[in-house]
């Protein structure tokens, strides 16, 4: 790790003639927030100086003047992060980019938009739908910032039909360590030219770059969707079900798991009854949440009767339509209170968002249950069914936090480990940021990390930008 | 450049004792198409040494070889290139891919396939279909190997719905330069797992790996497709149709545009006159040629009625359904036989494939076309309305082939920058290999040139693997 230099009173005096002085703050003057992402238990630290820049130009005589007196820079966007990546472990200057918040243009005829990066997703997805577009990444959080999903490549819940943030990322304009702007891709959707730069920052976590603009590609926006409930027996039942429908040619827009456990607690915790719990005489003990969408009502219907036949075959107990807009808001504000309601049933939470392939999600969440039980933490879990990316949490039962970080890392040391003998990775869509570290370094081994701490060197020589994530 | 060495006859031993000395060609053994692609027109060089491994591990033990001998390696697969990307412009080895020719496996429950890189495009396509699921990737040229296609992110007709190879690739097992095995991605469709070692490896055209393996996403196939000859006045109304048909939200598999001077040519050339060029008594200057895909017809019908109602809007002189197989058949022998129809029609070409925002394909065409003019070649040009990829050629008329290079050189220079300039790449799906390389550095600046080149050192610091090819 190279030495780095701690701001001096002329360093920030410089920093607050880049930014204006009300958007450089110092001192006292630093929200506590400025010091971790929404995972605390990860670690704090407060950095020396928080800047706010405006423009493209400012965010250059940031880095210029950081990169000359290497001075780190952590790059910040709405902080939700759930890995640390925004945590400045080396102190130094958070760079926020949240003033940065411009919608700034469409181009209705190839489909995209200009956005600066701290343009919150539910800001774009909404102004999107005002000119009959989509904005198809749909992950959980939907008040993180674009620059954010750009950087973790955010997936969500649309991601079986229509990926993930990255096959939304057209072109960006970054400003590299050294302050130099580039602009990186274009806005075109077929290329083979080079090495795709583009594509490497894209979920590099801040650590290559600062994101300035984005160009995101949009698509048409469906005038239909629909909702179905599956309801199991069990989680196994549930998830073999995955890919039959999958197979059958179906096209939804999302595959959604949920265990009865959760269901109960956010049912009990917001008053929300939508997931039936006996259905046909029979108890549910597993949902599947499947969504289609297209253009046309009766061709959805078409494919809703296919769906019920595979539901059917595979044992769920009904296919329960959600087509009343007062319905749909039910089933997915339930959805969406999972994390809020995991979080207020327990003192000290801990999480991983693995993927693995679709067909070992049961085998993988039995086993992470036990592993759970042996070291005595509570396991709960929902996620994406249909790219077998799961959210899992290690709930302390009544242990302090140091009992419960060493439970909980001996859950995640196994469970990692079980994930990659399946098959997966680490993260899904939340990124490695410095929590992940560790397991990212034992899951793929030295060479790959090696490499990745070799492009590190190549694009950040002084190792100032995000020093201590990923790889470095 | 750093040095290499030659061949010695105890290295060709030693590398014959690996493959089997059937596998290894020397001298007079080494036929004169292992010197280039299919543009030797941009320079040949015969190889000291060809190799066909038929195992990742005999890959491995060649490269290790190599990289302690300063050898040169350069993969080919099927040589069916268009950039001199497989032409070992340094001597040494040419590793041959194709003998790894298996389809090893196919995943059911996770939608994916196992291959080795020796495999051609149009028998993994063939293969999948008899598993009722489909690659979607569909570059013109079908005896690509699938390790070319993923080498250059061979893109193709369907990548307006689907995407292009990039997008197909879910995971590969490479050798690195100095030997080592590396299995990068898994077989998941989400991560954010740390820089993506994966997309980096993909377009890389052979100089970062050696890829040995590849698992790729399949689709369920659509059970019905149908395509639609929209004929227009001339290429300006034509290529106007295309940000509309894209709006409507027909989800496109496919948006082709051709010239009138092609289609004749064709017809001419192959007796198939199946594009008519009267229509309702109107001349035909273009075609646009949209494919619908679905699982149902009745909602394919649906989605063409509305196609016709843009269509007709847009003043094509008619929408004509091809749906019988035989039509459909006549049709793309058509659209596949314009490469060879130009080739033949022409001793000496050139070619190009930029990508542009689909807004300006027109004006970049006119402006292709003057510049032709002036330089006195014929430029003639068809390709992916829907992507804004264009494969346009310079035919000699009748200058000789210095003459006719440098001809072609200045329509190639100018025709570039003004893609640059229109916010366009160099290549949409062929690549940079050697023939490019100016055009690239031009197109992009030094800066992103100096981090490819910093990331090949990081991968190759002896630079063996495919030297001279897009930075090196």
């Amino acid at each position: 790790m190279p030495e780095y230099h701690q701001l001096t009173p002329e360093l920030v005096s410089q920093l607050a003639e880049i930014v204006g002085v009300d958007n450089c703050l110092t001192g006292e003057d630093i929200a506590e927030d400025y010091a971790h992402d929404e995972m605390p238990i990860y670690g704090t630290r407060m950095p020396e100086a928080v800047c706010l820049p405006a423009t493209t130009e400012e965010v250059a005589a940031i880095m210029k003047l950081c990169y000359e007196n290497s001075i780190p820079v952590t790059v910040r966007g709405a902080g939700t992060g759930l890995v640390g990546g925004s945590t400045p472990l080396y102190g130094g200057v958070v760079l926020c980019t949240m003033r940065m918040d411009k919608i700034l243009a469409y181009d209705m005829d190839n489909l995209n938009v200009r956005v600066q990066p701290g343009v919150r997703l539910c800001d774009l997805a909404a102004d999107a739908l005002d000119h009959d577009l989509m904005y198809p990444p749909d992950p959980g959080e939907k008040t993180g910032s674009l620059g954010g999903n750009v950087s973790t490549n955010a997936g969500g819940m649309r991601a079986v039909k229509y990926g993930t943030t990255r096959d939304y990322v057209l072109a960006m304009t970054v400003v590299l360590p050294t302050g130099e702007i580039q602009h990186i891709g274009r806005a075109v959707t077929k290329t083979s030219s080079g090495y795709s730069l583009l594509h490497l920052m894209i979920g590099s976590e801040g650590t290559l770059g600062v994101i300035c603009e984005l160009t995101l590609k949009l698509v048409p926006n469906p005038r239909e969707d629909m909702s179905f409930i599956l309801p199991f027996e069990n989680i196994e039942s549930a998830i073999e079900s995955v890919p039959k429908i999958k197979l059958a040619g179906l096209n939804p827009q999302s595959i959604e798991f949920m265990e009865r456990d959760i269901v109960d607690t956010s049912a009990e915790a917001t008053g929300n009854h939508v997931f039936p719990t006996e259905v046909n005489g029979c108890e549910a003990g597993a949902y599947i949440l499947v969504t289609l969408d297209g253009n046309d009502e009766d061709e959805i219907f078409m494919r809703a009767e296919r769906l019920a036949e595979i539901a059917d075959g595979q044992g769920a107990f009904d296919t329960l339509v959600v087509q009343d807009p007062s319905q749909k808001e039910s089933v997915w504000a339930a959805r969406s209170s999972f994390l809020t309601v995991i979080e207020s049933d327990t003192d000290l939470i801990d999480e991983m968002d693995v993927v693995v392939p679709v067909n070992v999600i049961a085998d993988f969440l039995k086993y992470v249950h036990e592993v759970g039980e042996q070291n005595g933490t509570r396991i709960r879990s929902f996620g994406h069914a249909g790219d077998g990316n799961l959210h899992i949490y290690c709930c302390a039962n009544d242990a302090d936090q140091d009992e419960f970080l060493q439970q909980s890392a001996k859950v995640m040391e196994a469970a990692y480990a079980k994930c990659a003998e399946l098959g997966g990775q680490i993260s899904g869509e939340h990124g490695i940021g410095h929590a992940k570290k560790d397991y990212l370094r034992a899951s793929l081994g030295e060479t790959p990390i090696n490499l990745m701490a070799g492009i590190k060197a190549v694009f950040d020589p002084k190792c100032i930008l995000n020093p201590g994530k990923i790889c470095s």
